[in-house]
């Protein structure tokens, strides 16, 4: 039996999604009863030159011939960005078709609405392909690991800046002549922000932490700190140190308590998120039961992208063949709420410019007494003329007695500047 | 509604599984509509004390007491071993009962049999602890990858022969010291064959490989190589050369030929693998589609294992509240055909001893040229009087060829031994 299916967009993943289902029609057949064909396809431009050889899918500008023809009964949306993404999904499943999508976006902003809209239709949405491409994430977290407690979540979850911190790592180059190269090689776009500043990693955190902790979530509920303000000093520091710089996107669930963060971070050379290089992607979970678990794999491109959407269509061939659809239930605690301004208590990094004349470092020493923190690691050096730059790895504290200390320490006349702050990853558990 | 369980044996997985249905019963019941509970166990000595708090569940030294009650609808097994464990699953079976196991050593040996009488009662048999403890790979493996023709597994799952290795690589000792260190912590087993010889990962290849793959594998049919004669020489030349020694389990397709193989292998230290240490496990899996994944996480222990175990009891649970059995197939494709005694291409790394005398490398290297093996790194140190040590490292060959060198080199008057041979694994895709 054939399962028709409409595609929205034909971009570099709609590509890889047709070239897989054409490839793998009949293993899935095979494994699910069901043939799945690609019927049809919404694009802006049906004469344009593309790389993947149709096979009888027929290509149409009119988004109605897929929403409004009932043969289709599933939809995959490659178009990305909210509008006019979102009400086509939302047609879509009012029309009773099942939804998969790799729009990270569109899920981090109005995931609710849909997964409303797909409840009271009785069909699927399936979004594997939004956070971690290949890597199979958000199904382990709703099915595989639901025996635990998740209390932490770590991810290195967006490939550009990923790119850009391990180019600055092997390099000992500057954040901007690095981003410079990243733009020239397509890693990075032309308009960066919302990969360097974080905001496309807290869109991803938010999908991963509202099922991993059984929450709603809000993007505006995430601490978001970019890398943009990284320099070289703080990468050789880290590497002095015995640790990498990574943006990690960090979820904490404490007695319902959470914690989101997007933010740079010492990662110690031992943790195995050290080693997640430049584009791959990785989430480290840590379960009440399982304890410390990582997943680890490529965060994009055409096929690996493809991988998890077409894992979702035999997911929802599956539910067609067996008549399941809805079948795994996303639960919401209404007792989870987000705490924002806070982490959990970590060891921090910080970088600080001051004179280097006898008792400045005692002083600064002792704001650090008074906040009750105690030092792990200092290092000082003389960086020109009467400056000396001091770094100081905390043990671990809470962010309020760092930020009491960071207020009193901005006070000092001998001290310079505060270059940077970011905690330090713990270790395996 | 409440499904009624029963657990055969509660040794230290037993107990973990028992803790976290008590914990978990009503998050459970929020996500599927059925309240698990254990209300029956097969123990050996009723009277023993236990670290489990029993809250209602019945123990019994009576296995039909679990096997003939209508009112148990899924069983766990526990009991480890293939009998009287077969047996009593097959029992299970007959009598329409789901059966969650995480009995490596019986899926291994005798999945066909139980996937075959599960098919005919119509129920499901699930295994997810069986290989790689917490680790979701069962499932991702079965579901979330099936869009791939997976072409390459390798595996660090064995945690007794990890912990030897890390050790060996961070204090420089010896096997045997390393060995008798692990048995006083509990790591391995006064015999520990079963893991030191590559054993017990074997089996859990077999159960991986043949998922992975849709293959029927056999135990017989993993070329399988222990760590028994490791030296702390392999292992310093090893760091020498920027690379640690894993006991890997590989399994690669290439057009439908099959090798499996357990061994030691130089992992280079920027590959995932090499910072997979002590008593962890991990899975890198390669996809057509998806590329390189890797899985990472706590391969056994009381707590994790029952992680999996009861990941498996939701999914149970979820096909009783939807009536849904047999929901995933396993298809296994009859062209596929394990090849014994070969590896695919790789780097290999040789230990060789010769007489230290003018014209002696060069020998070598000429039974090296006529079998058409180039070498990437040779290192040449005097070990003691007249002996050198020699250790090569040579670009990617056919194990063929290498056989044909090393069949020559042994008629080598000047060579003293061949001391060791294994392969390097290759870089990230």
């Amino acid at each position: 039996m054939h399962i028709h299916i409409g595609l929205l967009g034909c971009g570099t993943v709609g590509a890889g999604v047709i070239e897989l289902v054409q490839k793998r029609a009949d293993k899935i057949a095979d494994l699910t009863g069901r043939h799945p064909q690609i019927t049809k396809v919404l694009v802006r431009n049906p004469l344009k030159e593309r790389s993947v050889k149709f096979m009888g899918e027929q290509l149409t500008t009119d988004p109605s011939a897929i929403l409004n023809d009932p043969s289709i009964r599933v939809v995959i949306e490659t178009i990305g960005g909210i509008e006019p993404a979102r009400s086509m999904i939302l047609q879509a499943l009012r029309a009773s078709k099942h939804v998969i999508t790799a729009n990270k976006d569109l899920i981090a902003l109005h995931g609710a609405e849909i997964l409303e809209a797909a409840e009271q239709a009785h069909v699927d949405v399936f979004y594997e392909a939004a956070v971690g491409g290949a890597i199979p994430l958000i199904r382990p977290l709703k099915e595989s690991l639901t025996a635990n407690e998740i209390t932490d979540l770590m991810g290195i979850i967006n490939g550009t800046t990923n790119f850009i911190l391990s180019k600055m790592t092997a390099t000992g180059a500057d954040f901007d002549a690095v981003l410079q190269e990243a733009q020239q090689l397509g890693y990075a776009e032309s308009d960066p922000s919302s990969d360097i500043d974080g905001l496309d990693a807290a869109r991803k955190l938010t999908i991963l932490a509202s099922i991993a902790f059984h929450a709603k979530v809000s993007l505006e509920e995430v601490d978001t700190y970019g890398i943009r303000n990284l320099t070289a000093a703080d990468v050789a520091y880290a590497q002095e140190l015995g640790a990498v710089i990574k943006l990690l996107a960090t979820g904490a669930d404490r007695q319902g308590d959470l914690t989101l963060q997007v933010r740079p971070t010492l990662v110690p050379k031992t943790h195995p998120l050290a080693h997640v290089s430049d584009a791959y992607n990785a989430l480290y979970v840590r379960g009440d039961a399982s304890g410390d678990l990582m997943f680890f794999g490529r965060g994009a491109g055409s096929l690996p992208t493809a991988s998890a959407i077409v894992g979702d269509v035999i997911e929802v061939m599956r539910n067609l063949s067996m008549d399941t659809s809805l079948r795994v239930k996303q639960i919401c605690l209404p007792h989870k709420m987000v705490k924002r301004g806070q982490g959990v208590p970590a060891r921090y990094y910080l970088r600080l410019e001051a004179n280097d004349e006898p008792g400045v470092f005692a002083e600064i020493a002792s704001i650090f007494g008074r906040a009750e923190i105690s030092m792990e690691t200092v290092l000082q050096k003389r960086v020109r003329g009467q400056i000396a730059e001091i770094v100081i790895i905390t043990h671990e504290i809470d962010s309020e007695k760092l930020t009491r200390a960071l207020d009193e320490l901005a006070l000092q006349p001998h001290l310079q500047a505060i270059h940077s702050v970011m905690p330090v990853l713990g270790g395996v558990e």
